[in-house]
């Protein structure tokens, strides 16, 4: 697998800016970008890197990438954690930072990540925090991770008080989305990262989402519509990040189908046999255009539309789709309220106008959520 | 306890203001100033704090703490964790940042650290990532934390790789610096904190060393000499820290005496029976003149001068004085290359040109400190 790195051609990437000052970096995206990874993350200068992977991806990817590092000049240590969620842990940071510093790695130098979303959270964490910071590298292998956490510098580990609750806002020095990596993902999990394509088409972009109904099957089937779409994506984030870095005003946009959809992996225990991530946003982007249409706010026309998108690429969209059953809806209210702060009886939402128009409701009263959970459950709809 | 706090008569305080852009911040000094903390503390606008403490300072001043802010509208709980540098660890992260969060501190809500060193680093770092940051209030209740870990927004934990590894710079919204709380501290403490006051002057301020030789016995004592050398010593590492938030050049001017002083702990197993870090600050600054002098850059009466003035307030000077032993010359060059990195054969030292005066000196040969330390452990020298 080392020689392969060296041999390819190479990539042609497509770069989104993302330009936040003095912590401005570059995301590139492409097919092949893997085998260059030495020649590109040698270019920021350092002389030594930690790549922080886990046991599934790194015996796929990690020695191409420690010999592209070294050919280039870097010296390398590899970390492989295991996959999953519990990774994302106390005990696993003090693994990962003990393991960066014992490979020497200066405040010049880099940490690596190398892998999915719990990957990428949990180096970015050690990378903030060592030394007091150093620079750290994404190289996102899932696409859920391409076109979300690996944009916007959120790092963290979970709390027994709840996920991502110990953490630092801490940019990457660079990303690299080698979209030939999605070939091997299991198709759950590309359609689950595809929820979060979509959302940014929902959120603010129509023209987005017209180009993903009409595209989709290249995304999924991995030509050059897949890297039109994890670039749109990665732009689409970078500048709402760019608005708002520290999470305080529109970046909430961002968590368009998130209240319903984090509600959801609430009460399925986050068992990602029943519902991952992806899943709950699809199920929660559909039911924040019909809650939306609900209230008048938005056009039924738009909701059917979106829905029969979700469905189209395998998504699920409605409640009676969770396995294993969702509750009732007092338990659906209740995981929402753990996840948002419930005031007066109202609670913050991301609704919309119509495709592409997203907006912050503050104030949406709990019986109107009530109402609308009560018809999604009825039989009468379908 | 609870009811004195109350009945204080407002006390007066020096503020010296740390100008950081979005992260500027008041430093209070004055004796009296626990008193009042939930007047100056609510002033920040917060719902709740969580109060930081060990089990030697909690006892005496948490609950009048807790007291005074809840009159004045906060929420609090308290956390008091064993004294002493081992808590300084991943362990203690982890239960303070749970505490942290179980006691529901929000975004906008506060840490408040009241304690010395071990308390401010550890507390500070739990605010630096729960939540991916929330705001913190230093009440230092040490000479040495009042005048030194304090300022400058270095928190942390140790690392089995060594000391203070593993952090974050994150600034605290507001300090108080109650000069009252220094009566209660072992005169042992006393000296070591002036120690690092001494070094404020010996670094680029000789009026506030002279000041020091006449006023020291009114800083020990308690009278109005004490607040004024704690302002100023804010002020000074302040300056610098304002010059180099981030620790890129000029703020390794603060490491003045703290080459050899490092390295002696580390010959005497950071045991704190034998050598606390203010007393080996203290001969590491009679070395960094001595070997000034030695070297040819400093006058040998400045030397003299500092030596004598650290002996008066009984300090110790010189590596004889340091209890069970020195080792030889290659134990402490050997733990001098564990702080600093020896490139070439040479270090990079903080060296004086005169009082007040001091420099960074990069690549000074290891074979002039050799010969340095070789002449202090003769038997000639006092």
């Amino acid at each position: 697998m080392n020689g392969a790195a060296a041999r390819m051609p190479e990539a042609s990437a497509i770069t989104v800016p993302v330009p936040l000052g003095d912590r401005a970096y570059d995301i590139h995206v492409g097919r092949g970008l893997l085998g260059e990874a030495g020649r590109r993350i040698a270019a920021l200068g350092a002389r030594a890197a930690a790549i922080v992977t886990d046991e599934n991806v790194g015996p796929l990817y990690a020695a191409a990438l420690a010999a592209s590092l070294e050919q280039n000049g870097l010296r390398t240590a590899t970390i492989a954690l295991p996959p999953g969620e519990a990774t994302k842990s106390y005990a696993s940071l003090e693994r990962v930072c003990d393991a960066v510093l014992a490979a020497k790695i200066e405040r010049g130098d880099l940490v690596v990540a190398l892998g999915g979303g719990v990957v990428g959270d949990l180096a970015g964490f050690a990378a903030a925090v060592v030394r007091r910071g150093v620079r750290f590298v994404q190289i996102p292998t899932t696409l859920l991770s391409q076109v979300d956490s690996s944009v916007g510098g959120k790092t963290g580990i979970n709390s027994r008080h709840g996920k991502n609750l110990v953490g630092a806002f801490h940019q990457p020095s660079l990303v690299l989305a080698d979209t030939g990596l999605l070939d091997s993902l299991p198709l759950r999990e590309m359609r689950a990262g595809y929820a979060e394509v979509v959302k940014y088409g929902l959120i603010d972009d129509p023209a987005f989402f017209d180009w993903c109904e009409k595209n989709w099957r290249g995304v999924f089937a991995g030509g050059p519509e897949r890297d039109e779409a994890v670039a749109q994506s990665c732009r689409s984030k970078a500048a709402v990040v760019v608005r708002d870095e520290r999470e305080d005003g529109d970046r909430a946009l961002l968590n368009l189908g998130h209240t319903f959809g984090h509600a959801l992996e609430r009460i399925t225990r986050y068992d990602s046999a029943r519902l991952v991530h992806g899943e709950g946003v699809a199920i929660g982007l559909a039911q924040a255009f019909r809650f939306s249409a609900a209230l008048g706010l938005c056009d039924e026309a738009d909701a059917r539309r979106v829905e029969a998108h979700l469905a189209a690429v395998g998504l699920p969209t409605r409640l009676s789709q969770v396995p294993g059953g969702y509750g009732t809806v007092d338990d659906i209210l209740e995981a929402m309220a753990q996840d948002k702060k419930v005031k007066g009886g109202a609670l913050t939402f991301i609704l919309v106008r119509g495709i592409g128009q997203s907006f912050i409701a503050r104030d949406v009263p709990v019986d109107r959520v009530r109402a609308f959970l009560q018809d999604e459950i009825t039989p009468s709809r379908p």
